[in-house]
């Protein structure tokens, strides 16, 4: 196991800008590892592939340079386990709700006595490096998503769960929780406010703010608001965006409409 | 999303013919759609692949004109929430024992308020068409599975579970719960007692009656007997069925022995 | 390897009965290879995967009892040299026009000095059973399809051919290549005095007389006129009949329309 | 078979935009085909997958409501038959050097009497419609790839081949035979004098004039040279433009290079 | 569905060889099945593959001459349920602490009344025998994994769990759950009496003693200790021994290190 | 594009120690990557996959310090064309006769003017890298297969070549071509004599002499005879090799057979 190299950049504080894969093509992932990413990060909630692909993206992001990063749908030790055994450098798990689960998010990637997590790092330790246990523990970062009305209200607590690396905004499902319209180009009020909220808490606590936005112009506000961990959309809205573009540029017509940023 | 075409037939009081895919063969599951069934259901609990499969295929059914379900293999928000991104405009969820359960199932197939789903309808809103989160809960259809003594013993409550569209019976599963033989080609007298039961138990509530046959005269049944969504075996049970029937016909011999319903 | 049990049949005299797979699930080959057939060809020129999914296929037939066969897309030393190291243990070749074409083909499916292969035989020789180079040119079978007019006038010759197996009509390309129309149940006549023609070159020649059928009753048909191998329709053909008469039989309706015999 | 959009487009005189793809993504594809474009190309020369990943491809364009193409890699029946078969509405052939070779390329793509298409169509006639045969002969498209020196002297002859319906430049290719560089945003002079050439032999004979830009700027200027088909970019080169716009918003920066037109 | 040739092995006191297969791969599955072990194991729980790739898996080992088994990743219903369905003949499942983990995972391997395996056995009754639901409730062989604490000092009442046919040594999360180091090619003294104890505890009950081992020396070791079904090392621990020696050969160094036993 | 390490090695004197993937496996792949070998050469001619299969595996092989290689089935420009625009860094061509093929190899992978390869570096150049046209063809290596009688008498006469860099011994096939027994652990006397005429020939031409060896004493044999790039054995080959010795471990008995070099 090489070192995080995005442990690194948080370190010196540059802003980590990341890549999200929804599609089930290892060439892409690969394409997008070299497109000057920093990390690229596998959706297994989301994304149209199940493990399988999962295994193949994974396996596919780590041919390039940056960082291969995974989407857990669910707090689950036998996904979570995979999606690290596959070489997942760092795990986004959705909806944590509270310190507990959060806690228990954090065990499932760290070996005992810390966690819980079964030995058996297939392709993760590919390279037989010796001491892989306590190197993967060190390395793995961990992100807990808030995406709740709960779990705003308790995102201090989460934000200090010992062994938390940062915390993730999905805005989507904030913006449903909090009874606003999700997948708009720029968050709605109730989501901008949270979206400060959370960033505060997680620099009181020491720990990486994340969040995932709607294009290149909310990821560069989220920059601005002091994110440390920006996703500018997925892979299919970039897709999308730059399709649009050809085709007005061909048909000598305006983009008619800012396709959303993806989901 | 386009309107779900089930809810106007069931509307309008048809009978509705459902294909099951157990194969895991994007080509097949397109072929069925073409081939006059008014939907066709993805199994992922029974059939011969993951939820890697399961996208391709709901993909594939979604390209001829029937409309595309899925089954669940359990209550599980993740998968189910896969398989609705993927595509699905139904789910049938096995197991469900009690109307608590029939209600969490429900959620997990709408969004905040009225459920948890999670919002990320990669292939569900591939058309982009904006709108999509009441669009979604309004079109997509919730069946939930009688197949088990309990469930036989609560199919009034969970007929009347708010937001359900309806039942289905797995008449194998509900074979062993009640100590008959699965997989006959005509259901034992306790599985048909225990059909006309849970037909009238969805009826007065309401909601749709569906069920599974072991083939083309069990499937004539069942309509005879009111159900309104009824499914004449599964994919590889119709292949041998017709298989068994071309090698007599080469051979001059009889069709020695009826197929079962598949499973 | 084993014996090709298809040797042993065609020895006694018995007709032979072949399933056809033009579809990409390797759980569909491997029931077809349960469902009573004596063999199950792969269909690589129009079935709808390309030689990825032929070696998956031809796996999953010796899986089963029935004795895995292929059908080549052309006369590609390549192509059948894979599909020979994945474990047919028979080729079907399409439109060998002339005896020289059929020299060739059979060339390719022999080690030297009686042909050309290259040795490699992956799955084929899997068990390691040693002398596999003289089984392999003692138990593979071969059959050069008649289904052009220049291969009608020369069929005694192409029948005549050394190591050559027997001969196998494409029904549909011979009706375009006669004027007549293709994917009928029935053959049209110019097809009917071809089969005839062409089994009657085969028996002189003392080889296999091979065809293919638009379905249970053409097949019946072919094996009254003497056909030693014969072909019931394709794996979608089988099931679109099968699915026609499930649907049918919950609308309460007659069969529309008898469907064709695959492609 | 439904008809094919793009003749009356063209008919009409309209610009048809076209999509490339490259990656093994049946969701991808699916994106692009609902993402505006009229038709969507499978690239089976340089696209990252063989033959099973492009029967997929089209299955999942013909999902969406943009045409299903395909580039066959080479001049070869059994491949372009495929691609056929699989439900492509037309396909781009490379390297056509001369009217003799473009003759063979339209004979593969029609039945006899007037090709040498072997009857199959799987995909293609899923729906089951009679007269395939005639419908298919009637709306499958046919571009020769002119991208040598010998097919630029002979672009009037083979524009004029009987039966092909349009040229397509690959202005990679064409650089490359022409001395100069290939892969530029824009094309060098040779190359921009020899699309000029190519575009008028194609009007002057009648047919469509298509080719392959470097991305939007490069489509645009096609669309004003009188180009009738034009494809901005590749998949990958859409998504790395977009990529790197995303990655310039959240750092700040200018985007740093204008990435190529895929290929 | 046959008779588990393990059964009997098991009866007449012999060793069970059993190979472990963690790489996607039919055709590396089907050659492990050909090699000599009595049993191959397709491991969900650290294979990178997913449910998708360990049903073919499955088929893959089947058509060779050895058992197929597999490994679940967790004590979960839906899945094992469909490891069974696709046609394993035993199930191994990590992490059983206490005898209710291990009543309720016997449960998941049998139909009711015995348990809770819902019907739908598609590989699994591919050939149709009747009596299906009887038979696999004797044939299916049922291992709980013992590897943490609360396991070990739980080994007698777990391997005296009705319907329970043997307990499975899982060495390097034990050497974790015990402090010590996983991944040895011996085990650690902790492990090592560990060991023994379990083997005691399993033929007190009358039950099979298995373990993973991490190579051919401590396969002989664990059979000389009395353990019944032994694995020595994972197919990529096997890889890169016989690899390291090929390169070695070439290159007339020693073989370097002794490669780990996988995972 | 990087360097080819092995264009470095060869320059060295060192003797380059080479991997053979014959099984559909990209962690498979991966893990050869890192076992030490040189390079990885994915088999398409014998292995077990096809056109989908070699592109996934040469990713693989790329995401790991071993350098990337393919075998083509066969001189066709559009396969070899794939395999260079899929990263590999060298093709071995197989049945290589005369320096007329000899040199229509070459030029397939090379650009014009030098060659006929055509420009879409897919993934070969995803980095971007500008004057990728130039770097590919100075970095990419190409090896003919001399295995038949023809190409024995002709060996200086390729080894001429301009612009092949290697032979390669396919000593199987050899050995059939000279009427001996192929797949044999020590080369036969013909194929022995044969191996150092061609050595000879090929350090005469200043070019790289390679060879399939059967295993570890027959690499090591090729290595001491002066060969500068040497196979022990394909994948299969060594698993087979070590799956013997464990199950001899347990069972107490002896490695009973030499299991093949692979093929």
């Amino acid at each position: 196991m090489r070192d995080n190299r995005l442990k690194e950049l948080f370190g010196a504080g540059e802003v980590v800008v990341n890549a999200w894969v929804s599609a089930d093509s290892p060439y892409l992932a690969e394409t997008l590892s070299h497109a000057g990413f920093d990390s690229v990060t596998v959706d297994l909630q989301h994304g149209m592939f199940g493990l399988d692909g999962a295994v193949r993206l994974i396996q596919a992001v780590s041919a390039g340079p940056a960082v291969p990063l995974a989407r857990t749908p669910s707090l689950d030790a036998a996904v979570i386990g995979k999606l690290l055994d596959a070489g997942a450098y760092g795990i986004i798990c959705p909806a944590v709700d509270d310190p507990g689960q959060a806690a228990r998010f954090v065990a499932m990637c760290r070996y005992p006595p810390a966690g819980v997590r079964s030995y058996g790092p297939a392709r993760a330790n590919i390279a037989q490096v010796p001491g892989y246990v306590a190197r993967a523990d060190e390395q793995v970062l961990t992100w807990a998503m808030i995406e709740s009305r709960p779990a705003l209200d308790a995102v201090d607590a989460i934000a200090a769960t010992p062994g938390l690396d940062g915390v993730y905004v999905g805005p989507n499902d904030l913006a449903l929780a909090l009874g606003a319209e999700p997948g708009l180009p720029v968050p709605p009020p109730e989501v901008d406010a949270a979206l400060a909220r959370i960033a505060e808490a997680a620099h009181a606590a020491g720990v990486i703010a994340g969040a995932f936005a709607s294009g290149p112009a909310g990821a560069r506000r989220l920059a601005e608001r002091g994110y440390d961990f920006v996703t500018p959309g997925n892979d299919m809205a970039l897709l999308r965006r730059a399709a649009a573009e050809g085709i007005a540029a061909v048909r000598g017509t305006a983009v008619t409409a800012a396709p959303s940023g993806g989901y």
